[in-house]
């Protein structure tokens, strides 16, 4: 367990944000101003997802950091399907939870206030107060990592949907009878926009054994298993010219999707956050054109930006931490007062408001 | 112009609500329950969708109306895009409205009040006030209309996105390169589950001599151009064997796309309303299984249900004239104070908030 110590001890309204990866566990003592002041990170053992050994790595993480900040909440930022009380993680297909009670279970252990998140609602939640999203009203956010996770801020208002759900966009079908997806469905969006996507359409290539693909090959020394995402971004920031081309493709779909939540949202903003998003306009600029190109009523509304993400990978931690605020009596968040955008030409009652 | 006078005069609130169609200006007298206590109704000339013909049928059904009763508002549902101000028609297919500025021309000659918005977005309301949606915070509508139009509703709000364009769902992508749309795309979902896909599809399987369209056939005395949606329905209920698989084809359609509403959205409850919902089980029953076969998470989570609307084509009038109603200071409204249900398991604090 490595741990670092960071300045601004004895903050008010300090709070972990805990993230769980695939094979770590990264936890930040984040103040209100969204600055991580103070970080740790334990390893889960190999294969070992399990929520008990989850459950006692983070127990372990906060109370290390508890030694050295005042901690008042703690939040979790996990990959899966959180419940509407965000406490139970329902269903977490990485990480074969079923069910789990994770939050009543730390705050059992820790004798804090816990709140558990959908990892891209928190991270989404970080973008939109101390990232690529501030001072926006309509925000959506794309996750592109393993799969593809979203979020949607209203009027500064995540939005969970009646049973914590909203935002599963990943799972959206694009292609009817398409490419099978973990979740059960085929043709969902995660599995042509995805990280996980971008490196099977380049194993696909190598193996095909395409003229096209030597440069993939080379680079991996013919050994196929070794083509990644983050290697694929690498080879095309290069000028490879598959790899271009598969982020193009990649890109591509992005952008049709975008336009059909552009069409169910309509919001002013989509900030593209997630590994594969670091490829920057080799992924983005593809993903711009394919927006606009398949947006309805073109040509007759404004178009939403599609930029990417400030907050890199501690996003999730940022904003859990943040979620995990809300749990304190106000005068103990220590937050800044700040002006949200006013609603445009909307009214907000109806009867009895 | 045909003119009916209902009962409950010189009430509070009463407000015109304006359901502009394709052939006919219906507009009613609804007071703050909802209930519609005078009609007035005028065709527009044939193939005259001029907007100034139109606003001429508006300010003579308001004008006649405004003998009668003590109308404080008018609100007018309009197939189109609104924009965020509900003061123009950006675009409207069916009218060939282009950046109409249909309030301030009816305000300038009614002197009330107008609000324009999407004819959606009005029926939409109306059944979250007074209809199938009473009590429900999260609620998406489909109208299946001659295309798909949409709403959402969140926390008892109507989100009308930042441009006032949310809720385009027959706009969604769900077939690649799919069917053209009148809005210049490709595969649109109301090119399979609209009441227009219903009567393409009716027609084409009637051209083909298909053995199973002999019903159909028979129906319009062989000639193909009299089959229409509610003719299919009609078909439908009486048995013929073609115009129940029919629907089914369409209901299939309906429910994979709700299944992508739910992965984006998680309503507690989908609202279907429009023409083509009238066909009632003979869609929905097919519709509920697509829906649940191609809902991610299945099995680990609630399913939304799935109802038809209550308030039949009365709802886009009742919906306007309850928008019109915000414009009004809180004491003329005459609204009854009427509680929503609360928030689950959710913040609503932010920064500053």
């Amino acid at each position: 367990m490595a741990f670092s110590r960071g300045a601004g001890f004895y903050e008010r309204g300090l709070t972990v944000g805990i993230d769980i990866g695939g094979t770590k566990v990264a936890a930040g003592v984040v103040n209100p101003a969204g600055r991580v002041l103070g970080r740790a990170r334990g390893e889960t053992p190999h294969r070992s997802k399990s929520p008990k050994v989850v459950e006692d790595t983070i127990a372990g993480l906060v109370e290390d950091l508890r030694c050295e900040f005042p901690i008042q909440a703690v939040g979790v930022g996990a990959a899966g399907f959180v419940d509407e009380q965000r406490a139970r993680v329902q269903f977490a297909p990485h990480l074969s939870w079923r069910e789990e009670p994770l939050r009543d279970a730390l705050k059992t252990r820790l004798g804090l206030p816990v709140v558990v998140e959908n990892d891209a609602n928190a991270s989404a939640w970080a973008e939109v107060c101390v990232g690529a999203g501030q001072a926006a009203g309509e925000v959506v956010v794309v996750n592109l990592g393993t799969g593809i996770g979203g979020a949607v801020i209203i009027d500064g208002r995540l939005q969970r949907g009646r049973y914590g759900l909203a935002g599963e966009f990943g799972h959206m079908s694009v292609v009817p009878g398409g490419r099978r997806c973990e979740c059960g469905n085929r043709g969902c969006w995660e599995q042509y926009a995805s990280g996980n996507a971008v490196t099977r359409e380049a194993r696909e290539l190598a193996a095909a054994d395409s003229p096209v693909a030597g440069g993939l090959i080379q680079a991996v020394a013919g050994d196929r298993s070794l083509i990644t995402g983050p290697l694929v971004g690498e080879l095309a920031a290069a000028g490879d010219r598959a790899c271009v081309e598969l982020l193009e493709d990649a890109g591509t779909w992005l952008g049709i999707g975008l336009a059909n939540l552009a069409a169910a949202f309509d919001p002013e903003l989509f900030i593209i956050g997630g590994g594969v998003s670091e490829c920057g306009d080799l992924l983005l600029g593809p993903a711009r054109a394919a927006f606009e190109r398949n947006l309805t009523g073109r040509g007759y509304r404004p178009v939403a930006r599609v930029v990417p993400a400030a907050l890199g990978n501690e996003a999730g931690m940022i904003g859990a931490a943040d979620l995990a605020r809300d749990t304190l009596p106000r005068w103990r968040q220590g937050r800044r007062q700040r002006r949200l955008p006013q609603p445009r030409g909307r009214r907000r009652s109806r009867y009895g408001r």
